[in-house]
């Protein structure tokens, strides 16, 4: 998601500590602690405009939930919707998601989602989709044994492109829905972007993958 | 596919043995003498009225097919197309899916296709859809290693399961297109069905899944 700058965006990143981890590094292994309780971690990659994160939050209380964009605007506007949810279950950070393993230890986080990545659809550009291999490898190493990631897009080419990158990865397909909106899945939160896309009438794809 | 029943089917599949093989146990392991070469042989579980088979027999002459049908008055359709392209690589068994391994050798046959099967809907009747894991066993031992599975469907629920049941299975998915004729897939042959049912807008499935 491209937005324009946003005045004023570092400064209310850095006065909200309570939501905004500006240095993860010297987390890493301390989630739990920063959380205050031994539940669960959930990660989105590419948390956008929160509305996913702050969802997920609210309606499960006993996982805390983490999203990171690479972009400040962005994550300033995620940070809008935390402080409007006021719940104590979600940080954000400002980081890059090629950089996880600078902040979490092997097996911090029980399980990752990607919404609505970018689709990166030029074959030369195949390296900085979420699903290409090298970031599976980074996903992996921060996921338990088993781990899964649950992926959402309304991008056609980027779906197939996950699905067979997983499976080459080895990674086993638990589910696949084809038009998530018209499935019988309870408790799907959607994204900003989602809501926005399948009033008009996008088909949204979702899988689950697991290591 | 439910047709109803063609009076004397039984005599056109009989009265010509150069295509219909009425007794295919006794062509276990000699399949490549049956069709007088060495060519790889192909086969389409579930050929329906042949016109995928035809369509794939003509456009490649080096390759051998085998069209299987359980259905006797849907077979007789397909002998009608085959003795109309009056190939000399295309053979037609009047068998069912699950008893292959009474007809075929371990790697005997290169290839296999699915085209829109009977998506059987319900769950209780999981087990007779053709991706269900007993028949993977069954293809699994009469294609080489790594063998592969071509599917394509327009049923949702049957792609999305197919799509999971392969993975469980271990096999890898080697390509995926959610929309084959918007996708720059060439040479798609298409089935009688597909060709109905994708001129009325309905999106059509493929997969290659590898074991």
């Amino acid at each position: 998601m491209r937005v324009r700058n946003r005045k004023g965006a570092s400064e209310l990143l850095e006065s909200n500590p309570q939501y905004v981890v500006l240095e993860p590094a010297t987390a890493k292994g301390k989630w739990r602690d920063l959380f205050g309780n031994d539940n669960p971690i959930h990660i989105e990659v590419g948390s956008g405009k929160g509305g996913f994160i702050t969802g997920m939050a609210k309606l499960h209380p006993d996982i805390n939930y983490i999203g990171i964009d690479i972009q400040k605007t962005v994550l300033s506007y995620a940070l809008d919707k935390v402080l409007a949810a006021d719940v104590p279950n979600i940080k954000l950070l400002w980081v890059d998601g090629s950089d996880l393993t600078d902040y979490f230890e092997a097996g911090e986080i029980a399980q990752l989602y990607l919404n609505f990545s970018d689709p990166w659809p030029k074959k030369k550009h195949e390296k900085r989709r979420l699903t290409y291999k090298t970031f599976l490898d980074t996903f992996k190493e921060i996921l338990p044994e088993h781990g899964q990631i649950h992926f959402k897009t309304d991008n056609r080419g980027l779906f197939e492109y996950s699905l067979v990158s997983f499976s080459n990865y080895g990674m086993t397909l638990k589910g696949v829905w084809l038009d998530l909106h018209a499935s019988d899945y309870e408790g799907n939160v959607m994204t900003e972007y989602e809501a926005k896309f399948s009033s008009k009438g996008q088909v949204i794809y979702r899988v689950e993958a697991e290591f």
